[in-house]
């Protein structure tokens, strides 16, 4: 996989995808990260690259030109036209299909946009995929398509060992991670769950399976439905979301009866 | 703002954010960014930080106790427990709501996971908010920190110039934004819109709010029902549904026409 990342800040994509697993997947050559700086595709007196909207409006924007150049510059030395993803709050939201889905490219381009934003002609010329990761806005487009380039690089075939999971437990079959603990077996006063050092290993998956369904049924109860539950670990679910909903009720009801005199002294 | 991000790799946190507009608050002193390297915390012979999980499973994880002391590290330094953000695929999904609340707070520290996870039990102790930045998997929490904190950033007082807009056009009223367009007038055969060139500013931004509706019709129209449309709008939003469903259909049996030869010559 060849990612090629369109930038003003060449050095921010440089200085951020050579530590761990990337690096060390670049230094293997299952992959390569090129940041082509667009302004050296700024044939003007000062490399300028933005000027102020039509229209009028705050800020500057990044002008056609430069971008385009740079674009072209990718094109002939890879020989074709590969997909340009464009980072922007207004895109498809990323996700983990996505990442599977990117990984099977053999070239990707990346377009961070700055400032205000990018000329419009130069987005409906070369962008193929406009995408968001997520709702919140950001200064430029760097740390999103190295969000996306981390994500996408561990769904490379040779990026991660064996012994790494590409997608974790996380997401296997919707459901998230069980907690965890390595040494000491004490810390902090807290030991270790029994089950884990008994070295029974259909118990130790039981509880981990467990967990994972508590955890989830908690925190992601919309991924539950996409999750491959047995009607026993249904009949739990609803169990715990009724335990919960008691406690939460009692909780409230004891908060009032607490209030209740400080309310009356306010009077 | 003060962020204090515990991180294996604090290299990759200083080089990835002192570009642009965050590293133009840091030097104005807005914002100080500190990098604290859980390895210093590590007493043993080969400041070895990782363990394997007790009850079996692929990979390393993190220990409690490195952890905790370059968290007191910082509690020491600053004289409070702050909030501490832990990345995980298991947090509430951060957005520009969270990212609003959180730039009201003096400290912030982000707990930067790596390898399969970190021991359950320190972050039963330390960790205050669970937050995942979208569905997809990542290497670590380097990555998602730094978007993070690049999205805080802009909403702390100060950081943004006048000209500059924290949320930009993007989510203001809950639309997306209209397209935009610079110098030069025409490019690549592609004429600026005229009504931009018109100086009747009611006009343009009459058009601007047009575009922005359209767009959000198109990409998000999940957004839509947050926006404050006027009942003209909406009619207008039901007209281009009617329009683009008709289109597809026509696509869809053009497609069923030029197609079925071909088809039967398979058969």
């Amino acid at each position: 996989m060849n990612f090629h990342v369109l930038t003003l800040f060449p050095e921010m994509i440089r200085n951020g995808m050579n530590t761990s697993i990337t690096g060390r997947a670049i230094a293997a050559g299952y992959l390569s990260i090129e940041a082509v700086n667009i302004r050296d595709f700024a044939y003007n007196k000062h490399q300028k690259v933005d000027d102020y909207p039509y229209g009028g409006g705050a800020g500057m924007l990044m002008q056609a030109e430069p971008v385009y150049l740079a674009y072209e510059s990718v094109v002939q030395r890879i020989g074709k036209r590969p997909r340009v993803v464009y980072l922007t709050p207004q895109g498809r939201v990323f996700n983990q299909e996505m990442a599977r889905e990117m990984a099977k490219e053999e070239n990707l381009v990346f377009l961070c946009g700055h400032y205000e934003g990018i000329d419009e002609r130069v987005l409906e010329e070369i962008v193929t995929d406009y995408v968001s990761i997520g709702d919140y806005v950001l200064t430029g487009g760097e740390l999103p398509s190295m969000v996306m380039m981390d994500s996408i690089s561990r769904m490379v075939p040779g990026v991660l060992s064996n012994k790494e999971s590409g997608e974790t437990e996380s997401f296997a079959g919707n459901l998230l991670e069980y907690p965890q603990y390595s040494r000491p077996e004490i810390w902090h006063g807290k030991a270790v769950p029994q089950v884990l050092m008994s070295g029974h290993h259909a118990n130790i998956e039981k509880w981990r399976r467990e967990q994972s369904v508590i955890r989830t049924a908690k925190s992601r109860p919309d991924l539950l439905k996409k999750a491959d539950l047995t009607n026993k670990e249904w009949n739990y679910v609803r169990q715990l979301k009724k335990q919960w909903k008691e406690e939460t009720q009692q909780a409230a009801a004891y908060a009032d009866m607490t209030c209740e005199p400080e309310k009356e002294e306010e009077l």
